[in-house]
């Protein structure tokens, strides 16, 4: 199960009326931020997601919107008497930009790991109360595996996809059938290869197939690419920017090098996800729900993101 | 006539409640910002304080809570097509912090002055259209007068004050007693001495005695120190840091280094002046009303701040 919180669905330039776009993943319990625009702590606080339980920092770009909020939430970490190493995964350039922002955040009490430009997908799992990265992918354990891709923007831009692994059943009656003993059950289960002195056994032996995880795709501030279509293929949830509502701004949107409404409905089309979500709303853009209509033309399940919306996705 | 708004009245933290601590003064239609914390930009976009007519930044020290919001709000003036000049005035080591923001915020259209720990008065008038700083005092035109007060916080931190000159008035009546021709009164209204060929005229045979002006001083963060006293001495307004409401809560101000509403209302009273405002609240007091009773029992005229006050200072 992942949790999600929409912090903010604006874009640009922080108003009163928005917060910023970014947005907390819950996984049992330990958060993920998306980009961190200037007011995105105060949204944390007020949608109750909780400082001491973000281990993962996403930044999908370096313009000020998305990152400005980063020294005072980092700083406010600190004050929070956080100690557990923060994990912040960025594009080419996070690491100096982090360089930067730590010469005016005072001392910090935790280690913070930077991670540019991951050019291969990163496993996570909840090791000492923590998100922590691992050094490989497990097919017997629940992971959480967190994957990039190379956006059109003004400058180096990720999209980010997580997906929730789901361990594979036990199946008892499997178990018997293959004649493994029941003291071997529980270490099988977890995937580990028992070798005794007549026979190997092997997890195979006691699971069920390999069963459909949770996707969640995340894509901002971007041109629509053919790329895009691949990366999000199935996912449960594709939030994507709306930028711009109106077809007539498409214009605009490709100056601009973000998307409409209607180009992000026609990814979430293409890609055969389950439902879209949109945020990152033009400044201009007030009252979005005019705009509805542009995407549920091109695809039908559609959610106009607001700031603290939550949802919840679950296996199938 | 000064205009002030309080764009934020919260002092630590950024939280949903309250903006951070930060103040406009507007001079004839140009803005001077007193600090500028996380979400400064959206407390002026919400209180419609133009950025456009921005032109001095005064930063009493270098804690997050008083500059987070410079990268943004430096970002959103440079997209606001500004390109005159701004002015940061600022303790020591600002510009070494304004190096490290500069570096994370992309093309400004426009020129950056620092100012560091400045140890004399700083003149200002407006000229072209904006607030510039002036080489020597004016006696006989109107100018603000920025100075600085070394205060006693965990960092180096200066307090300010607004001195807003008033021009001497012009007498006809005295002109004339002084045989002074009325092609030349424009002149000597203005400052000039004017030497003709049998005669010295100069400006105090056509002007008044010299007028008192206006005063704003602006005290956070600090211990309260005796030198305050004379610094804010006579101040038509002296607003003040408040961080904690209780006098139960000296033991924190001390340990902390800030102060009760006492201790401010303390220092009003022996400062004399005309009247108190109190801002940066603690993030923990939501009901500062509860405390007026402590400012007011040490000095009467006291007004709590509040996120959006609006307060017009006139000539007396």
């Amino acid at each position: 199960m992942l949790n999600l919180t929409l912090l903010g669905t604006g874009g640009g330039i922080p108003i009163p009326e928005r917060y910023l776009s970014s947005m907390i993943i819950n996984y049992r319990g330990r958060n993920i931020l998306i980009d961190c625009g200037e007011g995105t702590q105060v949204a944390m606080r007020e949608f109750k997601c909780g400082f001491r339980s973000l281990d993962v920092i996403c930044i999908t770009h370096l313009h000020g919107d998305h990152i400005f909020g980063l020294p005072g939430l980092l700083s406010t970490l600190g004050n929070s008497d956080r100690v557990k190493p923060i994990t912040i995964i960025g594009p080419k350039g996070i690491k100096d930009v982090m360089d930067s922002f730590l010469k005016i955040v005072t001392y910090l009490p935790y280690e913070i790991n930077i991670i540019e430009d991951p050019q291969v997908p990163l496993y996570f799992h909840i090791e000492s109360e923590v998100l922590n990265l691992k050094d490989k992918k497990d097919l017997y354990a629940e992971e959480l595996i967190i994957s990039t891709l190379d956006l059109d923007h003004s400058v180096p831009c990720i999209g980010y996809s997580f997906y929730l692994t789901r361990t594979p059943e036990f199946l008892p009656e499997k178990a018997i059938m293959h004649g493994v003993a029941k003291d071997l059950w529980a270490r099988l289960h977890k995937g580990e290869t028992v070798i005794t002195e007549d026979k190997v056994y092997k997890p195979e032996m006691v699971l069920g197939l390999p069963r459909d995880g949770i996707k969640l795709s995340f894509i901002t501030d971007t041109r629509t690419i053919e790329s895009i279509i691949d990366f999000i293929g199935d996912s449960d949830l594709f939030i994507c920017e709306g930028t711009y509502g109106d077809n007539d701004d498409l214009d605009k949107a490709i100056k601009n090098m973000h998307m409409t409404f209607g180009e992000a409905a026609d990814l979430a089309e293409n890609g055969n996800v389950d439902e879209l979500l949109l945020t990152h709303y033009g400044k201009g853009m007030e009252d979005v729900e005019l705009f509805i209509g542009n995407a549920k033309e091109k695809f039908n399940n559609v959610i106009l993101g607001y700031d603290g919306l939550q949802k919840q996705l679950n296996y199938k």
